[in-house]
């Protein structure tokens, strides 16, 4: 763990004449492991790529989830809102795309979308919560509180 | 492709006073490749589950997806809203039920469960298309309009 | 974990007329997600098929992962040599094949096979090691001696 | 598909005294989805790091796997030999090594190993055919004959 961003991931501010937000950027390739018999990309994989980009983004705040996790909390998935536009295809180059949608200091609201090109093939509104490893509700780590802020 | 339920799978009339709907009940077992490392199932692994739950449904209206799709016709997931209320474990025995919310000529919304006993711990609203194999929509599978009347 | 056969797994012993072995039947269908753009299962996840029979075994010899895992031990795939020898479709109704090979306090290789009906369309050569969770090698749990003698 | 290699992936020469052969470099990160309750990679998933590689490694050959395919050809793993030396861990920054070990007009075995920085993970050699969509053997593609004079 060294906090470093991922190859090619980057950070963009959000064109927003009012206030502008971070943007987070990660870049992904479609593998054979990634395609069903139907020949696009199976459904429930999209999650993966979105949760690639989580973890890239939490690792840059400097969180280390195997600390986390041996002191005993992990991240929990508490509710996704997923479209699913277009379909993606093996060796498709795509991005994920990440601002913050709200946060509290039990939750935080995340919208995610995954694009080819300029052609977005998912949208996701994803809520993550803090759990112990037996399975209760825990307060998010403080570090996430940079994430509004993050550049 | 035989169109037999799985073993153990099942169906049963919702026990609603005013109109009975049929619901269908898939057990599966949690395995490791399921689980992730806090310990519980992989949250992305919850939407494989109930993709078999509907497989085994899809399979016992007789509709083989394996000829649909020689024929230029896949299903694909078009929305999904998953709330993710308690984690699960290796060697947990669960059941995905599932009914249908609403039909079109185009869409299918189907409500799914999954509990371990009486407890749920993940539910969700999915809905359907079917989409050709080069990308584009289709109209569903005239053998699904028998779902809402199953039993 | 309550130690209980899944649905469909059971016991026979080799038809061997010098000695007798037990051997481990294991059930399972493939779905959507276990294909890939081929139009056929991925080839990895023949290795999840096998694993989910020696996790079956392992539950019907009393041995509670979970548990094991709180004391930090885990079992781990030390070697696989495997032959993949046709290919499986969606809806297939597979079955598993596994028996001892060889055993010692740290090792234990099994033999495993995929079948559809009497074709064998895959074969494996697995040997297992217990491991701490923090990476060392462990003696394998005590319990796992009764499976030579199975039945 | 575009034939450019992946962010990150090169080719070097082995530093053979006789002869120079060619070796691919693949650079890939482990996400949550590839952990298991062990807290490391499961198992399975190594198959998929290596399985990636050689994805690049076709494509920068110019083969279009999707192209492949709706001509009616998949590439298939014929035969797996897998060491599992050490674990990897969320977080882990891990390189796959690939050489060609033998290439006959019907076959192609190659070296496969999983390093994070000088230590080796896992070790496979790998043998890969050609089959029709409808699972009957053919001849492998005739750009992989480039393979074995690659750089």
């Amino acid at each position: 763990m060294d906090g470093k961003p991922l190859r090619g991931s980057r950070w963009t501010h959000t064109p927003n004449p009012v206030y502008s937000r971070p943007m987070h950027h990660f870049p992904l390739t479609v593998f054979y492991e990634d395609t069903d018999l139907s020949g696009f990309v199976y459904h429930a994989n999209y999650l993966k790529f979105v949760e690639r980009a989580r973890s890239d983004w939490v690792r840059q705040l400097g969180i280390d989830q195997n600390a986390l996790r041996t002191a005993g909390t992990v991240f929990a998935v508490h509710r996704v809102e997923a479209d699913f536009l277009a379909p993606a295809r093996l060796d498709d180059r795509l991005e994920v795309r990440t601002t913050l949608a709200m946060q509290t200091p039990a939750r935080l609201t995340l919208r995610q979308e995954v694009r080819r090109g300029e052609a977005v093939l998912f949208r996701a509104v994803v809520t993550l919560v803090a759990m112990s490893t037996d399975g209760r509700p825990r307060r998010l780590p403080p570090e996430l509180k940079q994430i509004g802020g993050k550049l």
